[in-house]
């Protein structure tokens, strides 16, 4: 008999915008540009961030208003919808749930396993609490001691743990250096070329 | 830091009426009244239902066509859309995948934990899959392995062993019986009471 099927979800770049990339843009504060997709190690690169915020002294609402501008991106909601009727579906994101309320609500509200930030009482983002360090594949492993089959699809350096751990793993519109520091994972670029993947993998119909 | 917080809900009863019973009442089969809230033993309760199935030659469109015409409990909808806006939320039923896609589509497809039936070439059910014993248990049990605050809230026996693993517990429009033998869950009968003990127990607005 075969196990039901568990996918889980990157969200920024698969189904969002990069949040702090937006950001970015609003603000014109170019050392916002770097993503997980740049930098290895999520510590270094979250330092980096919380400094860039105090120094130009940006609160919650200033992103939170930047986030609330953002839509999912082309096809999301319709691929989310697609994948949501043929298998459950949990989002594992190293993003904050302080931040991603609006995109959330756009998705319909899928299950998302994320962080939390400690904001001070004059709304300044003070520092980042990680959940749980490598939480992506440590949710995955969760997961399968549940007996499900676990499917998985991201397109950055914190979503490689979490495809090791699957039982089958895709990316999804990476940067071409992580395919070739990671070929074993193949790549997808449309939703339809990700669903078909999902497909054969999870033996659900495309 | 407060961690952040994953509701588990058992589905029958709780967001959605009981499918067996429907059946029973669509087919007029009294002997498939008995549910969860009866017996305790979930094996012995499914060999009964699936030997009452055989006895009377329904098959699986005979019962998903009974569940295509049911609709979620009164208030359930709203009650999981304030939830999800509040914090994550799985479903941990010990139903079946195969028959509850018509109420999943209702609820906006929220994150569902159940098993699988086991159906042959011409459509009979002939056995079931529980995807993992005291599944209810394991999955609190993981979630909360993966650093979430976890409540939950059931209404039968088998929700029992999930109340106790989970961080708070609360019973949900419960039978006497099952109230007396386990007097440590307090009991809500309606959403609002149970929204205002989430609340409590997550920290989180009401």
């Amino acid at each position: 008999m075969k196990s039901p099927v568990v996918t889980c979800l990157d969200m920024e770049g698969v189904l969002t915008p990069e949040i702090w990339l937006a950001v970015s843009e609003k603000t014109g504060i170019a050392d916002l540009q770097v993503t997980t997709r740049d930098i290895p190690d999520y510590d270094e690169l979250m330092k980096l961030r919380l400094d860039i915020l105090a120094k130009f002294h940006l609160k919650l609402s200033d992103i939170t208003e930047v986030v609330a501008g953002l839509k999912p991106l082309d096809g999301a909601v319709e691929f989310l919808t697609w994948l949501r009727e043929r298998c459950q579906v949990i989002i594992l994101s190293d993003s904050y749930y302080d931040l991603v309320g609006p995109l959330m609500k756009q998705l319909h509200y899928p299950s998302l396993f994320c962080h939390t930030l400690e904001i001070d009482g004059e709304g300044y983002i003070r520092n980042y609490s990680l959940r749980q360090k490598d939480q992506k594949r440590h949710a995955v492993a969760a997961v399968k001691s549940l007996n499900f089959h676990v499917l998985a699809a991201g397109d950055s350096y914190n979503d490689v743990s979490m495809l090791q751990e699957a039982d089958a793993g895709f990316f999804f519109r990476p940067p071409d250096t992580i395919c070739s520091e990671y070929p074993q994972f193949p790549v997808t670029r449309t939703y339809s070329e990700l669903m078909e993947q999902f497909a054969g993998a999870g033996g659900f119909r495309h």
